[in-house]
């Protein structure tokens, strides 16, 4: 026999039956703090044509994405493939369906997508993402930025993580005025992309680039003191407001970044939100609210869920403005950290609630009965019809259930039967 | 703007959220039985390596599979496709985790596998299946034939379905002793193929199949009579018998459907099972039991569930002998099936349970707390803060919500709201 290798390709998750009940306990608690925020469950195909998903994307997401062929036909000729992400299948979605759903469309997806990046330590080539977006026809309200975050937020709170979570918050237009207040416009992407990486470099290294785009001193000093700014939101709209920017962006930027945090403080979450002028959320898509969630005694974690609000979901597919927000948390890293860091505790319990063990097959058949009795009511039960010895049965027993019950022939002749707890 | 074609792939499920609930929640059902049989919950990645996908594959399977290749690659060179079923990466995960495992391991897998084939009304690309799988080290009792298919049927049980199912049992060491014993072992692949497709084509046609055999007017004849045997598990281990077969195999393949049938009868389900031998689940991987569901006052629905006992699960990747007996519920074609002959109930409830619509938006955070009070007690509660007039916030609360709680000024005041029911 040829020797096969059979471990799962490198970046794929695969867990042992313990292990997969810890991740679908976390995926289930996410699910029905969605369903309780009324975000309504759709599911979206995991092959779609290539002129969808690639509509917008560049860069990375060209480069990561899987191309599907059937094995007749050539890879240039591929016109479909695997999503990358969930938000663009949810654009196709809304504009397909526009006429049949209402909005805002509170919406969320649950689902492994696919990346083909470099696979290392931590990274996922499959990842669960447990999405939540709220979709507006021509305009939405405020309040939804502060609603999908208290969504993600009330999500973090029935993981019982050993460590705190905290939301930090912040809103484009503010940076996007204080670049067109000091005449940088020219400069925005390469800005942005400074205090997007403003944490994982040095502070002399960010002093050093922001000095290499050739702008002035002066204007370094102030775009530094800027993204320093976080805090309450009191405080940081005291010092936004403190910096005499006269911009009108910047302005509604500082209203809406006050109004959403000042939702999320009455709603109660005032200890989990701090606002950040240096979380930016990359250089795109997003247009308003942006946020991003980390564990601050976890620093190396880095972001563990991340959104914000987009001026418009489809420009790609339709010319109706459809203004959306929404966020994400990738289970299948998160998982995995959390696991890495002892941060959560997974289950130790027994997988199933009882194992009912005839000594000979002669009782099978009463076991079985007693077996559809507890599943009846809504216990997991098995039967151990192994045909091993009976010391192995009860070892085996007591490996997967939290209880046993041995079925001989006088429990049959009795109707009377034991219940022993495996230690 | 180009004009982009948002419909989904042709082949691809997707569903409004209201059908979306329906198929989830005969997802969970199917789920929740699995669980209380005691089958461990796992998932294996959509995408493995072609050497494990085609170790046995062949034919209309390796043509249907889809492969993946990121954008620079070429397709010739593809050595990862997407996953076509459950089993072949079953099979990988017992053998790569053997050591981990506790056997015999009662498996369950829920998920969507891939198939290009093409697409026609009621087929899919993209389906859900929902596998149940028991596998042994070195052997497996037969009492895990019958808890599969127990296991199969307490599901349909929990759908509401408004037409009965019928479980069709056969076992295939019934048919290859016969042939063994009218010395018909070089034309065993012709033989199970045309009783394979029995059902299909006129009896005329089956006649004129076997005629084509050569193997003689008596043999089609006994063939003939063979394989209209079906019915209860008394009639059909009689009429077996009473053919006079003095074959090993077959009276072994009699004994064990006579077990499997009887251990069913015993757990109450005398009613939805029936010998037929006409079940013989097409030509390979099959040795023992093999079963089939069909919803009989709907023939033609064909198989809504199938599966049955194979001898060596993993033969492609290890020399441990690894028996198993699983069956799957092919839940995508399933749902689209019972709805397009209205043979289950798709709820008409409201998804959400409560609607609070602030009047203005002042009271946009007293209405937020009322949700929260409700998604403390486990309900689903939407702020309405859509920014619309009144009239029209109420239009859409109703569509969405069972129950609405309108607050304006007064409630705000007086702590005091009244729960509207809508109609």
């Amino acid at each position: 026999m040829k020797k096969i290798n059979t471990s799962p390709i490198s970046g794929m998750q695969e867990l042992l039956p313990a292990a997969q009940a810890g991740f679908d306990n976390l995926k289930k608690k996410i699910s029905d703090v969605y369903r309780r925020h009324g975000y309504l469950h759709i599911e979206t195909p995991v092959i779609d044509r290539c002129e969808i998903l690639l509509a917008k994307a560049g860069g990375d997401t060209e480069k990561q994405i899987y191309k599907v062929v059937k094995t007749a036909e050539a890879a240039d000729g591929a016109d479909q493939a695997m999503r990358f992400d969930h938000t663009v299948p949810l654009a196709r979605y809304v504009v397909e369906h526009e006429n049949e759903l209402a909005f805002p469309f509170k919406v969320t997806q649950i689902g492994r997508n696919f990346r083909g990046e470099r696979a290392q330590k931590g990274r996922f080539r499959e990842f669960y993402q447990c999405d939540v977006d709220v979709i507006g026809r021509g305009s939405l309200p405020i309040y939804y930025d502060s609603d999908v975050i208290a969504t993600l937020l009330d999500a973090f709170g029935t993981f019982g993580l050993k460590t705190p979570v905290l939301a930090r918050i912040n809103n484009r237009k503010i940076v996007s005025g204080l670049i067109k207040e000091y005449n940088l416009d020219l400069k925005t992407k390469e800005i942005l992309g400074i205090i997007d990486h403003a944490e994982k470099i040095a502070p002399e290294k960010v002093v050093e680039a922001l000095n290499e785009l050739g702008i002035g001193s002066d204007r370094v000093e102030k775009i530094l003191q800027f993204v320093e700014i976080k805090g309450s939101r009191e405080e940081v709209v005291r010092r936004l407001n403190d910096l005499g920017v006269e911009d009108d962006t910047f302005e509604e930027g500082v209203r809406e970044l006050d109004m959403v945090m000042g939702l999320l403080e009455k709603a109660g979450f005032g200890k989990n939100i701090s606002a950040d002028m240096k979380i930016v959320r990359g250089l795109d898509y997003y247009t308003g609210t942006v946020f991003e969630f980390n564990l601050p005694e976890y620093p190396g974690i880095g972001s563990v869920c991340g959104g914000g609000r987009y001026e418009n979901l489809a420009s790609y597919f339709t010319e109706q403005k459809l203004p959306g927000v929404g966020g994400s948390i990738g289970l299948t890293r998160l998982f995995y950290v959390l696991k890495e860091n002892n941060l959560i505790d997974i289950s130790t319990e027994k997988p199933i609630d009882y194992a009912i063990i005839p000594v000979t097959d002669a009782e099978i058949e009463y076991a079985e009965k007693v077996a559809q009795d507890l599943r009846a009511e809504g216990s997991s039960a098995m039967v151990v019809a192994s045909g091993k010895k009976f010391g192995d049965k009860m070892k085996y027993a007591g490996n997967l259930a939290a209880k046993g019950i041995v079925i001989g022939e006088s429990e049959v002749q009795s109707n009377v039967y034991l219940v022993k707890e495996f230690k």
